[in-house]
């Protein structure tokens, strides 16, 4: 089963939240602080606790490399563990590694690797800026899905990405049209940020069903109604709708985990109610 | 001591070579790994011997992290001990984390934290898609130097970087002239591959004495005469000549640290010679 499949498979049966795991260790509930004493076993109970309370209503987890690179061995620990774990009991469930990496192509090999051989995720995020040429170890991976930065969310996204071009288009509509080219393999997703509801309309006529990773929901303002009615395919698929302090953190109480499925149930009924609508 | 003062230091000792540490384990000669057992040690040992048969002509080391995550905990445990081993032996000289790392600000955190908190290394290169918003966190890192991707020495760098914009530059060139922008903390530095000689003399001519890394000499392709020619800032020094195959696999035998000093040492030479030619 390829990697598409499997998001594929999660769509079919309704479920297009896309859980952040960015477990930032400072902000992980006392409740389990206490009862962990190490660093990386905290931050794997608390993966796990999130997990097992999300796992039915979820399309996919991602999991993004610099909350855990900050802490170290520890982080390293608690990131391996958590691909692991959702490996070995929710194989069924997509794994994203959200690392925005990009290097030259010889260089690239290292961290097709990391993510593919060593941990063994579905998919990975993959910055353009260096070109086709440099992401090939990537885009060779025919049953992975590699997802490339196109709108990304945050405020000054537009900086670089909305420059005009000569020929008339922006960059990132550019870089939308170039990821139809890039598809050969059929394994090209994108990134585009709830944060922009009318860049993503036109991205989604640009690229047709290659699927959309949103992030953005929630704590940077994203707004899921209007999100989900411009990113879906022309199956009313293929988006991945990413929520992480939204639902990892709803509480600091001992009782997060419980808040965490409340909020994952949210925001699946509101996609589903946007889906129906759309 | 500033990130950019110890450049600035070996600079005034007339060092430029930039050694890059890419390890790639089933590279590294079998003299080594029929000494060491473990990954992890052969990893750090062969780059041990590349360091002491090199500190006293180098201007810096450039560590790539591809190579060492590839190889999972070994290799981070090897990449760890490296820069530690730098730091605590040969702390005048310089240490680059390449990484090209680069994420909404809130995510750019936790790479901060692992690059200076934990690794504690002098400069790390960052990928600009986002824009200076999202690279807030590294940006204000006053003491340390952040090296941004502006022309990339791979053969299609020019598929994004080279597109003509609607000013009539192109997207490397505006790039170039931002980074004079973002320079508020004077501890910019970017990366213009050796490849493009022209493109790089162009540059120059925008940034000022910004620094620039120069990868790409060697088995790329880049040549030191008309790279040294066109990089030097007007001080004759402010480039970091980097080459890593070149000169950390100059020979698989026993000889390994010989051959790479001798290969760092002709380096060194034709950069000096340049120089005295510009």
């Amino acid at each position: 089963m390829t990697a598409l499949q499997k998001f594929e498979s999660k769509w079919n049966e309704g479920k297009f939240v896309c859980v952040g795991l960015d477990s930032d260790l400072d902000q992980i509930p006392l409740s389990i602080r206490d009862r962990e004493v190490q660093k990386h076993e905290v931050m794997f109970a608390f993966n796990k606790a999130i997990i097992e309370a999300t796992c039915d209503i979820v399309g996919s987890y991602k999991i993004n490399s610099a909350f855990y690179e900050a802490e170290g061995d520890a982080g390293i620990y608690a990131l391996e563990h958590t691909v692991w774990y959702l490996k070995k009991e929710y194989s069924d469930i997509p794994t994203i590694l959200d690392a925005k990496r990009g290097d030259i192509g010889n260089t690239n090999n290292g961290y097709v690797k990391s993510a593919f051989d060593h941990l063994g995720v579905d998919a990975i995020t993959v910055s353009p800026y260096l070109g086709e040429d440099s992401l090939r170890p990537f885009l060779d991976q025919k049953d992975k899905l590699i997802i490339v930065l196109v709108k990304t969310s945050n405020p000054g996204s537009g900086e670089f990405q909305d420059l005009k071009l000569e020929s008339g288009s922006k960059l990132y509509e550019y870089m939308a049209s170039e990821m139809v080219k890039w598809n050969k393999n059929g394994n090209i997703g994108i990134v585009v940020g709830a944060t922009y509801p009318e860049e993503l309309a036109s991205i989604r006529k640009t690229v047709g069903d290659i699927p959309i990773l949103l992030p953005g929901i929630g704590a940077q303002g994203g707004e899921v109604g209007s999100t989900v009615k411009a990113g879906l395919d022309s199956n009313k698929q293929g988006i991945m709708v990413h929520s992480a302090r939204g639902i990892i953190f709803a509480s600091n109480g001992p009782d997060f985990a419980q808040a965490a499925r409340t909020a994952a149930v949210k925001l699946h009924e509101e996609i589903a109610s946007a889906i129906s609508k759309a």
